[in-house]
């Protein structure tokens, strides 16, 4: 695995640049991603270019033997520019343009803004595209953040019926589908149809869902004009895209096809701190961030990378951007680090190089101090640099267990939870987690993936189920755990007419019910919270409410989960299914995760405390630390 | 009491509708609601109507028996429409359209759509006013839902101004009134005057009480224009309107005059769920709503309807709207349809037949499943059905305890709490609750109306004190208790010159409080929170705070109640005032309710455990139910 | 010390007036603040006057020799006048106008309200300038109150464009202040920079500190428009504006520098109330208002006016605009009086004389009821008369620690929080209540103030130290404590190169990190909450966390506290450096406050508990109170 780092040269004297550059190829680095918010200074006037110093920039990188990632500045449009064309701004929620002032002030839909990102693009890539200093371009810079994917500008207004247009042919049709007969809403023409915002009360869902999906498809063709010019002007480098966490706005896999890499940036703090996590985990695991945080995204990108994924952006010390910001522990850096080799990066890249004294993210640490000297991360890095040395190359990643996630999936239950604390996105990273605990090695996958050679299966929760996924499932050679709200609605946000799960198993979903926090229903060694669904079906039970309602159904080596599952149900099922799978669930003491590469053995702590895994080194070749894993230690080992 | 139950046929293929007709009927039910959101299939392009489907929907209930109440479809025009005349849309509190996409996208100010509503109204009246099978008329759909009552749009602003003038006749009775001179306020002419919203910090109160009259008063104008066309073209059939729970924003009373009955649409769990109950309550009552939420409207209703109520939307089981939507518990919906026709309804119809599996309300509940099939509801209404047949006819409502309840008093303490916890509809609710949990029998009326023949009175805030109240106070001949803050503000909104109460009781109050959560005074065996008046008085003090301070002051039969009281105070004051009137208070077991109506007792065990009522069924003809009440249970003696 | 009170001839009947003035005299006032709001009386039309009410009420104070303080009214244009300009109007941050229809309804950019200003600042001061009874004028009322300072107008914008050219010069060098560079903000041109507001994500922080600074500076240029006026149409009266508690949106030492007198506006409760004040601080105080804030704000607002300073608005009972209003315990209004003479008031003022029975404003309490009967205020105004009488002139105030406190550097922080509850205020306002704890007597500085005679100096939080403080800081001979952040931001917001403090002290803070609740780092004695810093230095640690990194450092008598101090800390510094500084500091009782003034001794209770202060009493002659103070009780000594 390579090491890299994103910098700035821009930003710095150029007198200092060659420092920088030595001491990068000192630590480790072989990559650096420069340029993808230097529009200014590339085009400081309408059309007049300034290449000079960013020839120097990658001639320098390249002489020292570092390979650049390119990225087209897309993100930050200069103000000139917004100036000539003031409604290439998104529109906000409440119908306010979205100004310039930071970032990511465009709209996806605004084809003017289109032709100036190809145009930006194509001069870069005319310049550098055979660079031989050029290895990899980066397309704009994490799509969607800050919200921006939805505007609910006249752009967007307008290609959304066009969109409609395409998708549902004439308008009976999207009458039909959508039910507008519901409050009178039917439309005579699709000129009629606005987007799906500052209703009196909710929209209709089938409208919304649309909506989504067309404003998921537009971030698509925004990417996809830029890979069409990169592909053909620089043959041979890889394009990427850096995506978030936790991030549902746009259909990822989607974006992914256009490309060579999924690169994703991980912060595992600020996601910890960011979403949904109990107040306890929040404080237990402040500086390390949730055990299956970095990881989850791990499994996650290197399905859309269709296993080609990088880390883009490494969290190297305290970030700005959190509500709060804590400092990593002393050796997270590094173990972030190795895990992303775990789990087959190609690439771990640090953001940044030399944390900035100026502007939006002055607190945001890099590598370096902004007094130039090495900060905590540097250290760090150089250890993971060792590390990898002596680990050596990683084998291919394991086939083990399949965990399905479909964006369309996730837009249904955002659109309409039905109870407040209902969120998609958690559940699958619930039952990620239990697989976790266990030991278990899971990739993360579409709805349209092959599942051939996976041992088991886990759908936990895709309201809109794909006749593909369907049929893999029922082709797959071993247990396979749905969960609920899986199959419970059509491609038009209807409930089908066999009921949820729509046939998928010989049962029907026929009442369900959101549960308030504290609203509980007790089951046999377990308690039902959120969500739980009435069944009507001959299937046995295999867990059941005390009142003898089904909770756990099973049809052969499939289950239906009829509810939100707690934490002992969860662990219950893993060991149950992924032991008829034969994977050998182990429980794992609170902290430590594991992950196998070929026949490389990590584990990792994430727990503040010291932990002894002398149980697993046994007989093993130790290549890295040992029985005694101090909070944050890595061991390594085949 | 019937039955009966609400019903879109536009919603479903022609083909379903005999076997949907065959099966109310036979269910028990009589009266089918329809129609009310269909503008768009009766016209489905500008003044081109298309009958065919309504006469034949129509002609079938007719046929099967089925008594049909016609909606009018005000409530959602069509989008030709909205394009038509796009200022018909009302305009939000942050000064934006509120757009088509979901209902009730109109502005009652508007006199374009008024015109429309007026045209549309017409319409139905004339093909269907005199068809034997159409026995009433429901005009719109819940006015107000949404928050839609207040308009920041130019029509109203233009409305208010007129509305101004005949209220105040001159510009400068209009300044006096409204106390101008404070912050250099005056207007030199009406024409000046704007609504008073997105002012840089509180706009004058007399100024929004104003306001809120006025906007109160629109809503009862746009509804008399339907009931103006009904009566003349429709004899004999009763208009109606379907109001909602624990909704302030207009006057009822007064929409309620042009009406034949007042009808209300129940939903105890989403009621529970959305308003001030407290968490426990929110747990212990989940399944089956507060035990005094339904029986409040019902007794609110009835004195809307001057005796004449129906509930035209009963919860047949999970809905979607609320914050988390549980399962009723079983048996529910049959306690919610008796409990009706003990308080008095003409009519329990459910919302809805069927569930929609497609758009807005798609997880709402109906009696059927969207496969066709019986849901639990159905179940129920076929058992209340057999209870309702069991019990015969209900004999009147028993004139017990009044409480009087004014829109306009609310709108006081909603515009001035003074604390942020003070909430006037609350507090009636509570002195209601505490009433009811004694065994008795409460009338809910609005100001004006006469208390002959009441045993007892209760005024739990009545800021504006009507003329017309003062007098029927002092005559009736019962106890009497009056809470705080009733008797504090003009019409006018100012502090009376006399001090509150205005001089309804000897006794002045010099000072008020509003004390925050934790900040409270403690009293002989009570506690006072959130709000407490200093009294000058030389009444003798009934009950104190341990400081001596006054609480409740006696002045014959009368009591003034100086501060927010807690449930023991309360439960004190009923036992001794309705001691006092004869009314014989007993405490209830929590959870269980009873009510009269002619000689027929009922009693219902809202509590999630059973209770045992054998006490109360002593010497007793048992109709329905006996000695054990099970959770949801209900008995029926005489 | 004068005593007060503001009156609104306009708002009462002409008949009142003689019996309010003669009742004012016999209470002891000799100060009453007219006018403020009167515009709409004084001009009911365009440039139509009406004098006489207003010659009538000055020269009826005159006569029973009250001295007026008269306040232009130019905080409440008149409707006319909006309608004349209607983009006089400040702009939300919504990017909506705030209208008419309370009060500071106008933006401070405005030229043609400014002009308006003058004009009818110019008009009252012709007429009444050389009048003898009026003795002061106090400008507009409450700047920036409703969060008016910033307004995202046109006129706004331009004025900023212009104040940058002022800043910055030319483009190029605003270009490299703000680090531009950073996300292609880089402008061409003054024209092209927008006010910082609507942005993506957030804005460059340079960019909103010189928003910031420009906001503030309109409102000292527009105050300074009357204060030309004023003063050279009214030689030898007083200039004061009364400014409020705990407010930061603008420089309030910059605008008193243009004015005699700094006054302010004392609502205890209403601050406790809406602050940041604990759960538990805010019921144990609710009826006293925390032991410090009235306090904090009298040594405050007496920097601001160079010694010179008044109470203008002392609340009196409860009041209307907190979120709860309780009323004060018996005792308080004195108590807040005498405190006010104690810091060396030149005059506290009641607010208002009587409670206004319409408007805004009606559950305001006054000095008299609005029956005209004296109020609990009244009485207690009274006895502070006579209290003050007793007690006789009080001497100078004493130099002993000087604690610095710079708006610009708030902003910073409100800027750049860096975790959600860093609040620089607060943190200043922390180490003065540890001061007082210890009987200490402070005075609140602005940064380039002489600190010659002092004997200790406290910094709370200074991010923008101006070289003036260093110099003053370094003569100072006594013990300093520099709190976190200081000197951690260049004038233009950036890290400074030498890494913070910036060469104050010889380290480098290397690291900070914000701490969500909970995350706490245990020190010995102390725990560490919300923020800590990493230090690189050789300075002797004198307070450390347990796993020994340097929490506090020493160089000479100065120290460096890296982190959000809890009250275990605070006392022990207040205790070492006071003790050092040779203060004799001792810990009082909760509740407990003391003051110095010449050589009187006062003494405060504010603990809802009597509290025994016979230990202080030793020989001393005692003039008010004596060994047992009540709550709210006061003791006044030599």
């Amino acid at each position: 695995m390579r090491l890299g780092v994103c910098w700035y040269p821009e930003q710095w004297p150029e007198e200092w640049w060659a420092d920088d550059v030595r001491r990068m190829a000192e630590m480790g680095l072989t990559r650096v991603r420069i340029g993808e918010f230097a529009w200014s200074r590339i085009e400081p006037d309408p059309c007049r270019f300034d290449w000079g110093w960013l020839d120097r920039a990658i001639d320098l990188l390249h002489g020292a033997g570092l390979g650049v990632i390119l990225g087209t500045p897309t993100a930050t449009p200069p103000k000139w520019l917004v100036d000539r064309m003031p409604d290439m701004l998104a529109i906000d929620r409440a119908g306010r343009p979205r100004r310039f002032g930071s970032r990511r002030h465009y709209d996806f839909s605004h084809t003017g803004y289109r032709a100036e990102a190809a145009r930006i693009t194509r001069a870069l890539a005319e310049r550098y595209g055979r660079h031989p200093g050029v290895v990899a371009w980066q397309t704009d810079n994490e799509y969607g953040c800050h919200f921006t994917t939805l505007s609910q500008s006249a752009a967007a207004a307008a290609a959304f019926r066009i969109w409609l247009v395409r998708r549902h042919g004439n308008i009976d049709a999207l009458n039909r589908a959508w039910g507008t007969v519901f409050w009178s809403q039917e439309y005579r023409s699709f000129d009629e149809i606005d987007p799906p915002t500052l209703t009196v009360t909710e929209p209709n869902p089938a409208h919304v869902l649309d909506w989504r999906r067309f404003a998921s498809d537009e971030v698509v063709a925004f990417n996809r004009v830029q890979t069409d010019i990169l592909r053909a002007a620089s043959p041979g480098r890889d394009l990427m895209h850096n995506f978030m966490g936790f991030f549902t706005e746009f259909d990822h896999h989607e974006v992914a096809r256009d490309l060579d890499v999924a690169g994703w940036d991980s912060y595992p703090l600020g996601f910890l701190d960011q979403f949904w996590f109990s107040a306890e985990e929040k404080l237990r695991f402040a500086r390390q961030g949730g055990p299956d945080i970095a990881a989850f995204h791990h499994d996650l990108y290197r399905g859309c990378g269709r296993g080609r994924w990088w880390v883009v952006e490494q969290q190297p010390g305290p970030v700005n951007w959190a509500s709060w910001n804590p400092a990593p522990l002393p050796g997270m850096v590094r173990l972030w680090t190795l895990e992303a080799m775990a789990h087959g990066a190609e690439l771990v890249s640090y953001f940044r190089w030399r944390q900035a004294p100026f502007a939006q993210e002055q607190l945001h640490a890099g590598l370096l101090r902004p007094d130039r000297e090495d900060d905590q991360g540097a250290h760090e890095a150089r250890q993971a640099a060792a590390d990898i040395a002596a680990i050596g190359a990683a084998g291919p990643p394991p086939k083990s267990v399949a965990l399905i996630l479909s964006y369309e999936s996730l837009w249904v239950t955002e659109i309409q939870p039905q109870g407040r604390d209902f969120n998609g996105l958690e559940l699958a990273y619930e039952m990620y987690a239990a697989l976790r605990r266990h030991g278990l090695d899971v990739d993360i996958l579409p709805p349209d993936a092959p599942l051939d050679g996976y041992r088991m299966a886990v759908v936990p929760c895709l309201p809109i189920m794909p006749e593909a996924l369907r049929g893999a499932l029922a082709r797959l050679d071993g247990p396979v755990l749905i969960g609920p709200r899986t199959g419970s609605r059509t491609a038009d946000f209807r409930i089908p007419d066999a009921l949820p799960p729509d046939g998928q198993l010989p049962l029907k979903v026929v009442r369900v019910e959101s549960l308030r926090p504290g609203l509980e229903l007790a089951g046999e060694g377990t308690t039902v919270r959120r969500w739980f669904e009435t069944l009507e079906t001959a299937l046995p039970a295999e867990e059941s409410l005390t009142d003898g309602r089904p909770l756990v159904v099973r049809a052969g080596a499939a289950r239906y989960l009829a509810g939100w599952p707690d934490r002992a149900l969860l662990d219950r099922l893993v060991e149950r299914l992924a032991g008829e799978a034969g994977l050998d669930p182990i429980p794992l003491p609170d902290g430590l995760r594991l992950r196998r590469a070929g026949d490389l053995r990590f584990a990792f702590n994430y727990a503040p405390e010291p932990l002894r895994i002398d149980g697993l080194l046994a007989d093993a070749e130790v290549l890295v630390g040992g029985p005694d894993l101090p909070p944050a230690g890595v061991a390594v080992w085949r």
